[in-house]
């Protein structure tokens, strides 16, 4: 695998070229090889020992999408981006999520499972006993929100426009797309396409504190 | 700010190369303006309303380093990579905050802050009267996720090693570090830099469940 050699201006101009997209050009839609990069930004996003925690739904089908809008804080854009990602995780992972996680290790390193058997423990020790309370919920949450991290900074990458959002009852949600008899649990949403051609929020500036308020040296 | 326009190819190659680095070598440190890029990737991360509910401390004192080895599960890379960095949430983020942020955007926008009434009402209601139960600290945790994704990802593109850790006692950081007499509290680490020649975990394998397990369509 070759070492990728952006430079640091590369990174800065996209971060800056991104944006919370407010208004999306509905008739623009992501090319097929663009969208497939960024669902194996998603597939590929690093998590906790691993254990991907997550399953992601894209709502392509419209009628769903405008019965999605009342429940997005009437935001329409959850039907006008050319993509809505619907970011849950798996609901109360616990032992046997670990099984299935050791199962696809043994598998794609072709390593057989009496030898995983460390992993397997230490997994289920920090699960179970870890040295802090650990909700399984919440860090599952925790794990989805890096992989939306990875959505984001591919979009920008390929200049494709984002929302992240977080402006939804995750309630209607999960029972319009089914996902608990699944056993997952939306919580966050991830809107991608183009900006609108008026949308006022790509014109201004960004803010953020200075670097010197959330970056401290402890020399 | 012209739009970037990376390849696709581009994008996976980056999430391939990328890895849990196990070892780094001690001895090669990340160049000043690279590093100053990864921490560009902290500061101009997303965050919910752009509350940027986050602090981030790069621990540089080698001493400190060794020090919190032990509260690291014995892990020394937190004392071998070049740079460590402890992702901190702003602890009970609250009304403060809420209006420290709308005078941050107020004078980069350079907008009265009586113009900005109807967004600070909207976050504090979001706060205050979420349409679901919000946590303060568990919010702001999943945005230092988010963060903590940008970080990871813009190293990948620069050709630098990153390990995310949860693997250390945040109240022994907490208390060695001296962050709750600043208000901040540590949720997850990084450790950036080089790995090391003898990373057996660089050859591995990734381990990731299938597309079709983790992405769906709803068509």
């Amino acid at each position: 695998m070759n070492k990728p050699d952006l430079t640091p201006d590369q990174i800065i101009q996209a971060l800056n070229w991104r944006y919370a997209t407010k208004r999306f050009a509905p008739d623009k839609k992501i090319p097929d090889d663009v969208w497939k990069a960024l669902e194996q930004s998603l597939v590929l996003a690093p998590s906790s020992f691993g254990m991907q925690p997550w399953k992601f739904f894209v709502v392509r089908n419209q009628e769903t999408c405008q019965q999605l809008i009342e429940h997005s804080f009437n935001q329409d854009k959850v039907a006008e981006a050319s993509h809505l990602v619907v970011l849950a995780i798996k609901k109360d992972i616990g032992a046997d999520d670990v099984t299935c996680y050791i199962d696809c290790v043994s598998e794609v390193r072709n390593v057989p499972k009496d030898k995983l058997e460390g992993l397997l423990n230490l997994i289920e020790g920090y699960l179970n006993e870890p040295p802090f309370p650990l909700q399984p919920d919440k860090w599952s949450a925790k794990q989805v929100y890096l992989a939306l991290g990875f959505l984001l900074y591919s979009a920008a990458m390929l200049g494709i426009d984002t929302c992240a959002m977080e402006g939804f009852v995750p309630a209607k949600y999960d029972e319009i797309l089914g996902l608990p008899e699944q056993g997952y649990s939306a919580v966050v949403l991830c809107t991608a396409g183009y900006r609108a051609e008026d949308d006022d929020a790509a014109d201004q500036a960004k803010v953020r504190y200075k670097t010197e308020s959330v970056v401290q040296c402890i020399d």
